[in-house]
């Protein structure tokens, strides 16, 4: 594809300013920090959005013209409107990727798009984690060794309620004993989506330069080839000749024609 | 399981009323002629409801004591009160059996467990339709031969807009020229869903026996082992020791802790 | 099915003569602690083979007549013959259950199933391991809670070489850091296969209860509903009437008959 | 990737030898056709290789620098030398792409990588087939439209003995009353599997151009982002510190740690 890969990060923002820690980490906002990241890959072009910009930062024209949505949602999953959901749902089934990052899991988008509940175990202890590479040949793993370690992290457990993959690509290990599936491709409709489980706000997690080179893979594995249409039941004509047809409407008719 | 599976057959129930054809071919509804097949496995205990009942006929007390659930609409997805479907959508993730039937792709019960579009093509000129039995060793196949022949249908064709299933069971192939995947599995949550294509009102598919023992088949198969819980994101004390820990706040530190 | 389950243990049954501290934990070898636990249930007709049987204890007549095999091995996987090798394959491949245990997924009748090369690290030094419930739905799970512990194992790690699983049912953390995909189904033919982690032959994992019930469960699951066909290419009449043909063998001439 | 990716096109090329419709269809070899389609790309450089040549035309040299083989066998698949399979099977593993084509579902390479009979029906009464695009939005699908239509074709009808495909890309409609599963994907170690039906030698599949386009892009598809290692069960040092142990060797100490 010769045109650039155009991203949008999309952020709740909120939590960068109500507590002094995440300000500290992010005084931007996370939006920024992984805009900034994704930036280092010329083939991105990169905007952000927020949630208290009108439309939520997501009006048509905005939803319309991008490749690739990042998400990062927590406090204020409730107030992102159902019409920006459709919205965006509705451009993933006609091909945009979509990027679920951390607590995004409990959003309406990922919820909605996956049909189950997304609840899965948390713990904030600032533990250990380990996220092992089980598909090393994987687009979204390419320059990454075997694992990823996470000096501090809140901690996510199975069971995680989600239909299954279309591949784990991560499956995490933390200090305190839980395992996490923690990275997640799915495809709807036709657009990709990859649940990544790091990047907790009270952790310098976005500044880790093998979590950086995680989302610059994971934007580019899930640019769309080209842009698809999403029908609405269409008829269709017979692309065989079908003769005229005598409908037996009595049951005992018909059943006999049947063959066990 | 020694007590019964406790089934709720749902019918939209509007097509039997306003069309005479439907009307002479299913007099008390859809549902009741379901219904009566599935009593014909004494392992199946079988109750019915439908849309002009109060609450859609799927008051929580309904819908907390069935272990399977089948689904016929068409018309009227829409008049499907939000909160009714939630109901429903949550005890499939509890572990309930859904049986989605025919139009009942469109439906919002459906279409919120997929989390796609769930589009098809259709066509109604009374065409022959052979499904092709692909997994003849699942239990919703037993008792099947190769394929099973329905001389009238209405064609449903690909592409149908759906999450990769977890297993093909049937696969349809219609006199027009087109193909379609007429069984589906899905889990979602703890529940299995099965999408089953035949069943158009106007033919008398559901008086067909093999597609009467394909619905009590499907019926066993997706009987829950138990009733199971959906969480809602608990919180989880360590099950290992884990020491006390200093954040470093400032992005540099980590960096240098991370291994690429 | 009211007929019994049949159920044949191989096993190895080579450390159990060599070793001391095997021979103490195993004194009649692991198959007699295996088929014991498994004969708990009653549903379940065991019995045993071993290497160094006549036809290394699978002739025809005793593949012919099992439901479910559960397979141990690990230091003289070499030593079994290609032909019972396919034998087994062949009878997995019309129906047979196969419960693939520990060590077991070095050997020639899973490699050969999966077509990878179904490579992990490992380690022993005793440590612990915990197993996720990953499926608590599923019926291999039931009668477990979220997880299983084994207080000494030897570790098996990722990447393990597989196809992706139709399931991963336990996925284990262990203290020395790594994760492992412990609990995986596969489908094969109309045969069930279920790859079980645990079992290393010096530490007691089989007198473990939790265990035990695994494996009584993953026997029940992995019964097949009856005896299904191989078959090798068979020619079919047509179902429908297809006139005769002239094909243009220029390749010009068909080449304009496509549409692009 | 910069660098070209290295294809080499394998064919049996027998019957093109034996049988005066196939050589004057194809006229160098099938494998001849098929490369000069793949050379319309200028991203793939092509050689072809035949079972007559030393070694089958697979040295170790031509398979270790070789990204992509194509697979065309029929009547001589047992002449395959077992050596020369294990040697292609152990590159797919390490990524190398594999795409088989037509009546190679029944190779020893195919077979070996699936694990199972991989099994179909046949007619060959020159018959129309209709190949539905399942998969509109996949890289392999690009460049067509709803469907291909071939007028002249031998069948393949299901049940297709595979392993369930990771996703299946195309579904074939047959004038004689089959359906078919006629582009599946699956993954092995690290290489990508794709099994393409069409391609009988008595007709002129492999000069149609969306079958030609089809080949490309799977080509393009089924090449490896790098070379990757196979392992073969390597030992692993803890990364976390794991204090010695004491293993209770008496069964019943250490069945009362563990929790139920």
């Amino acid at each position: 594809m010769a045109a650039k890969i155009r991203v949008t990060v999309w952020n709740e923002f909120r939590h960068e300013k109500s507590n002094e820690k995440v300000k500290q980490l992010y005084p931007n906002g996370m939006h920024e920090t992984i805009a900034a990241a994704l930036r280092q890959d010329e083939n991105l072009e990169v905007r952000t959005a927020y949630l208290d910009e009108p439309e939520n930062g997501l009006p048509q024209s905005v939803v319309d013209s991008t490749d690739v949505m990042f998400w990062w949602g927590h406090m204020a999953h409730g107030e992102v409107k159902d019409e920006v959901v459709k919205r965006v749902q509705k451009h993933v089934l006609e091909g945009m990727g979509l990027i679920v990052l951390h607590s995004g899991h409990f959003s309406k988008i990922f919820k909605s798009l996956m049909g189950t509940n997304c609840s899965l175990k948390w713990r904030e202890i600032a533990e250990k984690e380990r996220l092992w590479n089980i598909e090393p040949s994987h687009p979204i793993t390419q320059g990454l060794g075997e694992y990823v370690e996470l000096p501090n992290t809140e901690m996510y457990g199975e069971r995680f309620d989600i239909p299954q993959p279309d591949k784990v690509i991560f499956i995490s290990w933390f200090e305190g004993g839980e395992v996490f599936r923690s990275g997640c491709t799915f495809q709807r409709g036709h657009g990709k989506v990859f649940y990544f489980r790091p990047g907790h706000e009270t952790y310098p997690i976005y500044h880790n330069p093998q979590i950086q080179l995680i989302l610059r893979n994971a934007a580019n594995w899930a640019a769309p080839l080209g842009g698809f249409r999403v029908d609405s039941c269409p008829n269709a004509k017979p692309l065989e000749n079908v003769p005229p047809k005598t409908v037996d409407f009595g049951k005992a008719g018909v059943v006999q024609k049947s063959e066990l």
